[in-house]
């Protein structure tokens, strides 16, 4: 229940259309991809700067928490109220501000979505590099707030490398400008990347000047079926030990292509027990020794067969059938995108056969292969009380395996609520320590997001 | 002057040798590249992490200021012990702790040196990115701090985009790790670039994880010869429009070039009053698609001739022969390394050339066209008080006109003690004030080069 006082001051700065207290209409409000329902007390859209520094430091004087959102399209569960609150509702803070092609720039408010900077960069022959799946549906604030990143990361890297400068709001209500407009710049502390990341506990970031990058000139690629994991993960790492990294190297494991059979019997080979995509870009028109020497990387021993796939489509045939598969077993699954160095694959993944083996579970493994970063989904059935404990323990296991290996246990989706009990596994006390001071430098009263990002 | 006790707990804890207490041997370490003398009242030298955390608590202890320093490189005196305390020389701290060829990772103290790292890193196909001119004698540590950068950043990026993470010491003696061994990661807060960049103020780096990046296959380039600076400017930003960036857009204006003749008179023709050094780099052998398309980009009214240079050493000549020119007017310059958008760099130079005419100065301009940064120089008389005077007003001039076209007004060197009374131009504050709370986060005492980065 938010103060009487509070709603009356938001009533007289926002028309009805932009302040929802009627939780029907915030109900819409309550849920991410990570599949819990939390809803709010109120949803605001501001459209200015200057209307999210008011609300900000309204709800700092009262308390209350306030939950900055995107399209509420994270699997963390970083958007979702807990603890009720406002969700800040950044959706309608729409324009772009600048297209800057001949400085490879666009400055654009946090709503605008992925795909739209993509479109306004492409006439001018440049694209925005991070690609998280969902950039037809995630706003730019929300990849920045989640560091996203798709299957491109393997050669451009992930939104950390391609924001030069924010603005952004504190828990005090405080609007702070970061970074700069050029590609160099070394003035003061990197604030900009401080806040990459953050998933809306330090700022609510109101606008940001990304960085372009040109579109390549030729784009081609290979898919590769193999007979054994083992072959394929060895070809994985052929092709990263290459000079020129691909633009995208996603792999398949046995249990995806069963998933696949199912719906679409005849799209694969029977004897394909694991699969690669690679893609492979160039400014030069003729990538032929690329393409030759990635097809010589996945010559393995159990390769079936490697060939060159010309148009994305084919390409991304099985990756693109897999996805509305998964959606349907969505509530039966758990999903995690740990990341190992790309040379412990091998191991990592013969880890994991054992690991679902031991605890007698069902387990599907895809993902940004190239960066090791790799979609562990166990699909459970959410009824079975024992089996979904069996899986809470082989989870466990396998982030041990994940930190042993020297890996990371989430490569773009974020911590959130969803994977905060982990992340003393991964980050010692002091450096976790200062993590948390550093968060109450920003939100003194611990209203921004609260209880997201931490270890409870 | 230094606390007795503490003297006597560091001699306890260290040989002489690691611990110079004679003024003598302690002057060694009281300049940089600023030009500026300031004697630490002791210096030592640190085998391990473990020891640095040791001098770190005892400093904090007895409120002693300590000074990071890697090999007093810097040109910005962020390496000065201004109120004495204690150097702390990461010099011996030298080994390469792992290289990891499969993983492109680099693990390394902060006293390597960036060619040894080079040189690690060759044998297998790599290097890493971060290349200032200094990169025979100044230290990773040293890199990290200030973000540094050369002439490849323009297609690389500096030492932010190359790193993966850290760790370091804090200024109350607590070690902190940060980021990550992989390529993806969005595990807590970005730690780690937080820390690049941060002059020494916030940590002492005590290790770090560098990515590394694979040499290209063919490097060739073009050097362009222009009759007038404005059409040498629309080349940059011809050459910079064009999809596949440069690995190098260097720039000389005419008060380079003149300098160089007078050494070298016939290096140059005489008609050339700018001059751009273009290098190409690529993964195909064949980059003539590139050249040509660069070629083309300099062809506007002022060219004289621009032509192919196929070994580097021919490409690199004219600037070569600077540096040391350079380096004989030292005194006698001040130096500025500003950014401004790459668009506006021919009304920036255009102003530089009316402000050093409006302030009867000499004026010598160069540097990192591609990514707008440029090395502006005025030629002083150290002795001449008015001349001086006259300097310091036309910087003025100079770094309010840089924040006015949306620049920086340091692209590689850093604040430190040089230019810290011109922070508040270009950042707000409000954002400054968040800075320097992160600052007394991270070092509550004031221990850690004290007075560097933040505005007096
Ligand atoms: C089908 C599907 C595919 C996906 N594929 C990928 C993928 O390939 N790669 C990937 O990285 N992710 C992927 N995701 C996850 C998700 O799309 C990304 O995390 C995305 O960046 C979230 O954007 P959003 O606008 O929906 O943010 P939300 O889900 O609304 O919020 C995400 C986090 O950001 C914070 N936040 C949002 N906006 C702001 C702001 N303006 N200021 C401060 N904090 C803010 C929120 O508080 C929350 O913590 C996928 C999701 C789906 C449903
Ligand atoms: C001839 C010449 C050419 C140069 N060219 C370039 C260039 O092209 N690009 C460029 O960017 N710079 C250039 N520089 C500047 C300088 O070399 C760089 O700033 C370099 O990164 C400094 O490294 P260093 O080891 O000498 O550090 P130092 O000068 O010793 O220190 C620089 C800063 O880093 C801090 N520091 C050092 N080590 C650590 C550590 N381990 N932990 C925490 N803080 C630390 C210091 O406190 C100080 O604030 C040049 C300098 C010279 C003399």
């Amino acid at each position: 229940m938010l103060p009487v006082n509070l709603i009356t001051e938001l009533q007289q700065a926002f028309p009805s259309d932009r302040f929802y207290t009627d939780p029907v209409d915030c109900y819409s409000y309550a849920y991410d991809n990570s599949r819990k329902i939390f809803p709010p007390d109120a949803v605001l859209f501001p459209l200015t700067t200057q209307e999210v520094c008011h609300i900000i430091s309204l709800c700092n004087r009262y308390h209350v928490p306030i939950i900055p959102r995107g399209r509420g399209t994270g699997t963390a569960g970083g958007s979702l109220p807990e603890f009720g609150g406002i969700a800040l509702s950044m959706e309608r803070m729409l324009n772009i501000i600048s297209v800057d092609p001949a400085n490879r720039v666009i400055v654009a408010e946090p709503g605008v979505l992925n795909q739209t900077v993509q479109d306004a960069a492409k006439p001018h022959g440049f694209f925005w590099p991070p690609d998280p799946s969902s950039a037809h549906f995630s706003s730019i604030g929300g990849n920045i707030a989640t560091s996203a990143g798709g299957p491109h990361a393997v050669k451009y890297g992930t939104t950390r490398e391609h924001v030069l400068g924010l603005k952004a709001v504190t828990g005090t209500g405080d609007l702070i400008t970061t970074g700069c407009y050029t590609t160099k710049g070394v003035v003061g502390y990197d604030l900009t990347r401080l806040l990459i990341g953050s998933e809306g506990t330090l700022a609510v970031i109101t606008e940001a000047t990304l960085k372009l990058t040109a579109l390549p000139v030729t784009v081609t690629g290979i898919t590769a079926h193999f007979s054994d994991l083992s072959s394929c993960t060895k070809a994985i790492v052929n092709v990263m030990a290459l000079p020129q990294l691909p633009s995208a190297l996603e792999f398949l494991d046995a249990g995806s292509l069963n998933l696949i059979r199912g719906r679409y019997p005849d799209m694969l080979p029977l004897n394909t027990h694991a699969m690669l995509m690679i893609e492979v870009d160039g400014f030069s028109e003729d990538i032929t020794s690329s393409i030759a020497a990635t097809l010589d990387a996945c010559h393995t021993d159990g390769l079936i067969h490697a060939q060159q796939a010309n148009d994305t489509t084919a390409l991304w045939q099985a990756r693109k059938a897999l996805s509305p598969l998964l959606k349907e077993i969505a509530p039966k699954k758990i999903n995690e995108d740990v990341v190992v160095p790309v040379d412990t694959l091998p191991q990592f993944l013969k880890g994991l056969t054992s690991l679902s083996a031991h605890y007698n579970l069902h387990n599907v493994n895809f993902g940004h292969a190239g960066n090791g970063n790799i979609h562990v989904n166990l699909l459970i059935n959410p009824d079975d009380v024992e089996e979904v404990a069996r899986a809470e323990r082989c989870l466990d296991e396998i982030f041990d395996l994940v930190i042993k290996l020297r890996g990371t246990l989430s490569g773009e989706h974020g911590i959130g609520s969803e994977k905060r009990a982990f992340v003393s596994k991964e980050i010692d006390s002091v450096t976790l320590n200062l993590m948390r001071n550093i968060k109450k430098l920003f939100d003194p009263n611990d209203i921004l997001n609260p209880g997201k990002l931490f270890p409870p």
